[in-house]
């Protein structure tokens, strides 16, 4: 299988890195406006190309899967031009902060029938993917409660945030598609925020600090956390409750050395690309045999929608301070 | 110190042995309408006398202090007496699951100026204390968000659940207390419920699973998850996080026997009283002490009155499904 | 029952607690020849009398049972008096530092037909129990490996040390007769010692830090590791390891609050009584049960003997400097 | 820097993916004599050039330096022909079996001052350099006891430990390594040893199960256990005490997903690979960064031998049956 990775940012190397120990995969086409960039991506991944403008890539006839990892602004349109191009698509999260345009690049993705796969990268990670054999195996028994919590080590840039459609969008989403992967689909949200870490964030609209509470379509009831700003490290930690028992998933601790003294002390890693690279690589692999094997990789267009819609319905919850019900979240053309 | 014990069921004798291992106090009366009762907890105690009815214990000249221990109905009037008779009083948790009888009887305990102590017993488990003195050392910086699961491993009899007033009175209650003791007042709740346990448990009126929206009055956010069923044991967890750190507070594992071999597992108690036996004698110790030494013996009267009050806030929102500010609930004379 | 407790001290107290929550013990006397310590025992257990010569103790009528807790070098005297005096006896480990002695007066308590129960409390700390549970249910498979470390927060008193018998006879033993119990018998020790802690401890003639080197007759391997000093805590962990698995028995940590920062740490117990309270408790309940249901009482005669015997090789494999066959150690009268 | 992997295996595969991320690493050459395997490794690592004899990668001009993870009975021949020709040389471990030819060798290593690393990947294992750092702040005090268990999951084909040199030189040599790494130089041992996972090994004349007892030069005491078979998988665990305190080396557990029941359980990965994947990373990177700055790797010559002559002196002692002193172990030509 031949591949462009497009963007040849810090995601452009990483997913580089996964292509490259596959021996399915091939990176034939690297595209990244800033040439050094791409040229980096291509001698890691031994790529022939390079190209400054990812639509070219794109119409590479010797591509046949594309890696977007491009500012999310560009992803609607490339993944636009890749579906009508016939490529196989993978996309980091979100398709678009719209759900108006994403339902309709979406769409357009179905009708052309090319494979496509959004990265909710902690799909793939190991304790999720047990979580959901073990509900599967029926462990758990009838959900009843769910918890998240996704905590970052620090804000990202300024800048960035202002693009990033808000905390339940570059987020929380996360943690909402986490709830959809395992419990099922949610029916109504109720969500608070407030500005803690930076007043800066207030002042562009955003909040900092999130808690939002779940009704899901099985009668389950979830809440889920969320800061910009966990001092300690990378806090993502979800757990499923039931009538059968107790999921608990989290990070095994950064350390394996373990210090004798007074108290009982954890850590955690602060780089999300240490606390979730094998996710990041077991998503590519997992991209990349579905593929090889003919079937629609996952997840797909329906959860980049559905989450979508959640995570804009906590949005709307905060704004306007009361219940919203996700399915009153609809585009408005 | 000179004690009665009002009620020799399990607490009476379970608070029995938190006195007679403590020097300065000493039980003379044991009252319990169920004559062998009575007399087990007086032989246990080494008590002089048994009276039938609690109030003639109340009553005996030789009693400085009484712990009431009597079923739930009756700790209204038994307070009540006791502090007119000028009794140090500790009393089992709630006062009444009325708040115009919780405040007219809290009222008087503080007109009569005698000593009480409401049994929230979660405030002397040892990592809530920890977790107490680490917030008032600034560990934590600024609380932001609070999280709280509390799971017993099966429900009480249905005859029991009939008159405890509902799940937040009797069981959500001590999360909503510790929410109060390390975070502060909260102001608004949204309260969802749902039975998932034991139909019987709909058909009077009340629910068996409950997750929690609070806003607390410092600006932070809090979750607060109970069940009365888990099939793992009882299962009590209390995180509070801030822009210092976080703490979590969660019992020590049941077994100190690690077995090897494919996945990773905990367990937990299955019965209350192993859990938490060390905190019904710390807080049974801390009562003798701060009368000993002439200290008003803490939680008191005011918290009784204000977890009461939260406990009501979130019934409240649950039946009428909606947010409920806690100031909204008053006592309805 | 009617028990006698021969010393006040800190066991005395702490055997006295247990005794008073058992409903089938009764204390009705305690002798010490400090008059005040055997008071408040006697107040603590309600017992009627106190005499100042544990002799009057054991040959009061009204005594069934005693528990000696004496200073070590009155146990052989107590416990061949208690035969005698056909009485059922608790002692305190160990029964002498000589051999010759240990042998005689337990063939004493065995020709009397009395029960006996030596105070290896550790059999009654719960992963020990359970840990000889699973090995019996086969979890282990065969024991080819044994691993045990124990080690005291710090050195007893030097006045302590010089009339303990040596690290093996007074800590060591401890875990040597663990690997007895889980294992089985040694055959040969190779020991090696050496002085860190405290150069005091060298100029008695003594060590305080030890490893052994152990081979079981069922030709399982064996280390016990040792220190009278550790600075984070009571560090007692002992590991089986065989053809089905491994077991670890170890503390849970001593704090149910875990804080999050960098690296991970764990503690431990400072304090013995902390550490071990519950199986203190343990031993002497089930030699009160064993009591009640004319059962002989375990460990007992043989074990005292035996472990001794094992500490002896120990004690003269790191004089010597060679391997020391267990066998080869036998009594010279 | 152009390298050469001699040998296309699995340690090939695994370091030529090690070198394919770094960025001043190239690979160049691959041999092997099985030409698939060599041509997989190559594609892998996009060399130019495969050939079935190693030598003629060794001489092949391009080649800087080089990887040698072929059979063990032709790293010495390989290794000796590598410094004449002046490359760079990482080599798995051993050299040899045999220490005359080690010491030969490696005399010849450092004749030519080529930069040499010998593949102890342990001490590249994330908790064995945060260990050292440790005791190299002082954290720990003075070392006064070691502890290390190493056990597989299963033992190796029959017929490659044939030509092994038997389980202390196999196997324990890893811990041993890491107690010199650790500790400090090692002067006497006394090691046992048995048959308990396959009679087969035994008649091979070799053991699968192992204790060691080991002084060290500074006083300290420690202890190795090895068992070639663990059916709870890979078991690496170790510990270093002192008078500043206690560390201890362990992986973090397999899974990340907590189950909650009965009993506390604990998992292992069972595939050396998954357990020492970024350890097998990082030797490689820090040979690469060491050749880059132009230092001399480590661990290089000196701990090939020394760490050989202590599993020999291991050998020794469980032949002879006595305790072994470490510097009586000598070459005899």
């Amino acid at each position: 299988l031949r591949f462009a990775i497009l963007g040849a940012g810090r995601m452009g190397v990483e997913h580089g890195h996964a292509l490259i120990g596959l021996p399915d995969a091939q990176v034939v086409a690297v595209a990244d406006p800033v040439e050094a960039a791409a040229q980096t991506v291509a001698r890691l991944t031994r790529a022939a190309r390079t190209y400054a403008d990812p639509l070219d890539a794109i119409h590479d006839p010797d591509v046949e899967a594309v890696i977007i990892v491009t500012p999310t602004s560009t992803h609607a349109a490339l993944i636009e031009a890749a579906a009508l191009a016939g490529k196989a698509i993978f996309c980091e999260k979100p398709v678009a902060a719209d759900l108006a345009e994403t339902e309709r690049v979406m769409r357009i993705v179905q009708e052309r029938g090319v494979p496509f796969q959004i990265g909710f990268n902690r799909r793939y990670d190991a304790p999720y993917i047990q979580a959901r054999e073990r509900i599967d195996a029926g462990e758990v028994g009838v959900i009843e409660q769910f918890s998240a919590t996704g905590r970052d080590p620090a804000p990202p840039p300024l800048e960035y945030l202002k693009i990033s459609g808000g905390v339940f969008l570059d987020q929380a989403i996360h943690d909402l598609d986490i709830a959809r992967f395992l419990v099922g689909e949610v029916t109504e949200v109720t969500a608070v925020g407030s500005v803690n870490v930076d007043p800066a964030i207030g002042e562009i609209g955003d909040v900092d600090t999130t808690t939002a509470l779940l009704r899901f379509e099985n009668g389950a009831q979830g809440v889920v956390q969320n800061s910009r700003r966990a001092v300690y490290g990378y806090d993502v930690r979800t757990e499923v409750f039931g009538s059968g028992g107790k999921l608990v998933m989290d990070a095994t601790p950064k350390t394996a050395l373990l210090r004798y003294g007074e108290g009982v002390g954890m850590d955690h890693y602060h780089f999300f690309m240490d606390r979730f690279r094998d996710a990041y690589r077991a998503e590519i692999a997992a991209f990349v045999l579905a593929l090889r094997e003919g079937r629609a990789p996952t997840p797909g267009a329906h959860d980049a929608v559905e989450s979508l819609r959640l995570a804009l319905a906590c949005t709307r919850s905060l704004k306007e301070g009361r219940p919203v019900r996700v399915q009153d979240v609809q585009a408005t053309p």
